[in-house]
């Protein structure tokens, strides 16, 4: 695994917990934790639980006793790194966004499909998908039971650059983030669109926003902006600070989207409703274990919204859980995509969602972009 | 009063329930009710408890025993109904939206402005405003509880139309009523986020959509598209099903706004959340004593979303009715609306929202159509 | 009408706005407005619309112009108005509870039969029946569509003595009131839950709690105590602030019942929960225009417990208000109450609750007194 | 570890987790999993972890590799493991409730206070108390943020059991499980009122019911009934379904509990309500990563229950796992407990909640029993 920040903890420990709860049909063993400085990858692989640790990306995926190469980096260094792994013959599961550019994501999709060729698999880690109330939302909208989409609407808010003092950190800045709530939150809410719903978006109208402009530098970044003297105590904020967008789907549905940093007082609320000719489907990850369904080819009397607690062994993943009522948490999802990865892989199968599904997203993020860039014209997606 | 189908229902009670539970300086009489079919409207006055009835608008106009005309009827009848009544010295209550056109909106405007100087009033009937909890919400907003604005997100969620056998009716006739999601609800949801925020709308993207073209003809419809034979079973839908777009606002904020009659499952649910700099903000008509308010200056520790139910003396309109807990419902707005009308005549003042008021909605639903028509490119208003 | 209080006013509302709504056999005519002190009897029925006053009850119940007495006065007085009223012929409505004591209720209810004979009708103010969401909660019921019902569990809960500062009233005082939350809102939890399950309480333990014993003296009431000097500053509680007891139904399932008006934050949150072999319903009268009802036999993958709105026209009353999602307020229940009654009589039969369901649900309270008074031990009802 | 079953895998997870996520200041190692099968017991060490493996507890507890024993079996062998683990100089973690009888438990806090006093620490298993959501309702209750306790509700609700053909198993007999829903779910809920409050319950009025008293025998289950032929399809319920109980707590407020396996379509739902005289707590186990808190010490206009999501770095244990609205599951408790045990033995402290405290509950559930068995008379506790 290469990184070891926020999400290389939630892979870890998704590694660590996966065969202890699923039978797996191979058994993963966390063997090399790669970071640029030593003794914090030293400290970080103790910690994470990984048996060596590595300084250059580079060795750890010229190792030979390494299969699958996790990367959880910045997404500005993940083309390089899983284009070289793939061409290694690893495995690699990629964290999102697939990658800063369309031109990295089609070289990586272009490496994917090779090494698929020679059996070796690539995933990109959407993972809000294995969540099961998510999953049980895509069956019901395959099993027809909501009919044809006409609106899908997704909000992913969270707040934490809200209070115009917050400090600056990479992923306001454009060179490493490449943008910033779009690409960052805005990528799930579109592959999570597009997951539930099994269409793709054909077409947005964008609006971009930085709301503050200047943020104080904190001193363990200021070097990054090599600044110093009284100019030193502010740096620029050079990515979006909330994206929203309207889109169609392939299917002729609407879709509302929005991505923010700035909807004080929610934490990571990704919401998603959609509706359909015969139904509805609510989900709100503060409420990750709840899915709220209504039918409406009910009796109107009766019908509503159900609030499905979805912890029932028929539900996925959660019969190697606990039983019903005992929910799980964010970190399960990580832990689902292991299962999945792993069992694709030893199926010889291609595990989704696929470096194409993430360059799918890739191409919307643009297209917003590009139309934000244009009076919010309609930018038709192919 | 003019028009006597469900909003004259709800304009009757008003009349009738606003000086049993308030001290209101004027009395009301519920005088004249008009309507073209003498048997109908005598039938509906009979229960809606007015004294006399009228078969022409112009007579019921004329009067010298009606102070104040209260305009009920479709969207295309109110210009004419409206300065008319207002040249004759009468006060006017028009219900929303002000007129299906924005010349016509403009010679209101004109018609109720030549009126005000010689003390006549007029208003337009936006009656979401009178509900507490959104009373609370703009006040709290202008005493800078939730601080700048940073995005707004309305939806006005209907489903009948759902169902793609759901009949034609008047109000799927661009002729009859201008617009369809777009100015029935939209405006509403323009009005509400205007309202709260006390900003304008400074322009907007848009997508309107018609997801269903045909429809069948209900009998009593069937007469208005004069067909006969065969072809006579369906009749086409010319307004737009449901309106999505994104807007700005004058305080630098983001808006998005959504319409829809085909959000299957809500039947009346017009959702506003506002997050500022410094707190939140979320109602849903569907629980409409609560108000939801996050105040960002607390303890994180034990910071969250307040569930307010806006049945306390302090709240605005509630000491009047019962004690705290005991909920209004949706024609309580319409008895508050008598209130602040007869309230402004007779302390000769102008009440809000003004026609004034009104005609900035229809700028922004004009705006909307505008940058549909052309791609979702963004059109500003002034 | 005898009686201009809090309940006065509910009940004139309803008066008035029956016939408007609803299509009634009789037409009720709001004739006399009966209080003690002439000036304050004349000012209310001016502003509540009735056409004359009495101040003496038996004046009222004397005339030949008064059809209908409807009681809402304090229940000390109920069962000597509600008795005469009977006698002279006229049709009752009283508000619960029913009386003090059970002897005046049964001697209410001797009269009510005797009555019945002669064609008059009673009937007592459980008002909460007629919300449409409890009416959807008893049909479910007697639908058989949860089955053997389980587990009942009703919280009346209300804050308005939680602070130990907060005044006397008549309320507080067991000569005028009877008891504490017992029979002000402990009597509603009953009746509720007798109404939904269509079962009786058969058995009860119970404990009863007043948490703070003296009380400040307001200005007005403090001639009720005839007290002066420095002692006058407070004055004892003589009931119960709190009333929490066990139960067994007639079906066989338990109940438990909490009436209280110390619990902070709940202003008048009547909860009901009902668990059968089948499935579940829960009503809190906070969000009084929903249902929640969750149906066992669904498939497990998307049962749920479904948020009804009931604002459907499906649903008891509905049809003659507002469309779809358009809720009611506390006062509409009054107005079903009106209507049922005026139904009833035209229709020569005995209206619901009638005294005798009102008489077994003083049994409960009876029951709960003496087994609190009586450590608690088990007291049948019989 | 003796014992591998549902608790089993949640302590596995926890030792296994604890040390990756907190800072320990000793590092747990699984050493040697317990269990009679030796087939089974090696299959289950395998997938959760456990480096060895015992058949017999006695073999497990005499290991000089043994440093702490965790007791994770059915109630009634609690005590003869738990007193042989203390007096053999090991730190024990035992699983609620304590014990099946009250002899047991006291047996149990004899060799735990003698064990202390040779620095050896024993804690019982009530993990809810480390939900943050709980912690923080607990802190609030210490920091007098809701004044004196009034009111206590608590509700253990699950569903399992309300279908009458649901199968017997071990939880449904006397013999095995000591009581039914009152010992298995009732201890929690009993120690999460005392736990929040940091008050006692000084007494009790109790009624049990046996709802379904014959249920079809699984086939696994046939053998401890050792029957056979036709009588061999039914057998005998002879635990509780369902307890209800008022309480007095030592503060003079009032408690009601609820613990019950047919409350249909509530899964795993504890909820807790608490009054104070000066705010509200509310939490839902089924969204266990929020608390609602009430000050009613606000301003009326703005006061509500505050929706708390308790993921932020201020709140206990969450600073060590995601950022704020990144929710917990279910076995994070678990590994909460496993960090304050860890951390009071390295400290030479007595971790809570104690064998006397476990025993304080034992003696609430025998004292249930008791008012239950005698016509739900009071039944004090000193």
């Amino acid at each position: 695994m290469v990184g070891y920040a926020f999400m290389g903890a939630a892979h870890s420990q998704a590694w660590r917990t996966a065969p202890r709860f699923f039978d797996l049909p191979l058994t993963p063993v966390m063997r090399v934790l790669g970071g640029r400085d030593a003794v914090a990858v030293k400290a970080a692989a103790d910690r994470l639980g990984w048996q060596d640790t590595a300084t250059s990306w580079q060795d750890l995926v010229a190792r030979e006793d390494v299969d699958l190469v996790d990367v959880c980096t910045p997404g500005r260094t993940h083309a390089e790194i899983a284009v070289a792994a793939l061409e290694a013959g690893k495995h690699v599961l990629c964290e999102k966004p697939l990658a800063n550019t369309i031109e990295e994501a089609e070289a990586m999709v272009a490496a994917a499909e090779a090494a698929a060729v020679r059996g070796v698999r690539s995933m990109v880690g959407y993972t809000y998908r294995r969540v099961p109330a998510v999953q049980l939302a895509r069956q019901l909208v395959a099993d027809g039971r909501i009919g044809t989409v006409r609106h899908v609407r997704v909000q992913y808010l969270q707040d934490w650059l809200a209070d115009p003092e917050a400090p600056l950190s990479w992923r306001l800045d454009k060179q490493a983030a490449g943008s910033g709530a779009l690409g960052d939150i805005g990528s799930h809410a579109v592959d999570l669109a597009q997951f539930v719903t099994g269409e793709r978006l054909t077409g947005v109208s964008a609006v971009l926003e930085t709301f503050v402009h200047e943020r104080p530098v904190a001193a363990e970044f200021a070097g990054l902006h090599g600044s110093s003297g009284p100019d030193a105590a502010r740096g620029p904020v050079t990515v979006d600070d909330a994206a929203v967008f309207l889109a169609r789907l392939s299917g002729g549905g609407l879709g509302v989207f929005e991505a923010t940093r700035f909807a004080t007082g929610r934490k990571n609320a990704i919401r998603l409703e959609v509706n359909g000719e015969r139904g509805s489907l609510a989900f709100d990850f503060e409420d990750m274990n709840v899915l709220h369904f209504h039918d409406a080819t009910e009796d109107a009397t009766t019908a509503g919204f159900r609030r499905v607690v979805v912890t029932e062994p028929q539900h996925a993943y959660v019969a190697q859980w606990w039983p019903p009522g005992h929910g799980l948490g964010y970190e399960h999802a990580f832990t689902h995509q292991v299962v999945d990865l792993v069992g694709a892989i030893a199926a010889g199968e291609q595990p989704t969602p696929s470096f194409a599904d993430g360059l799918a997203v890739q191409r919307v993020l643009d297209a917003v972009e590009r139309s934000a860039a244009d009076g919010s014209r309609w930018v038709a997606l192919t």
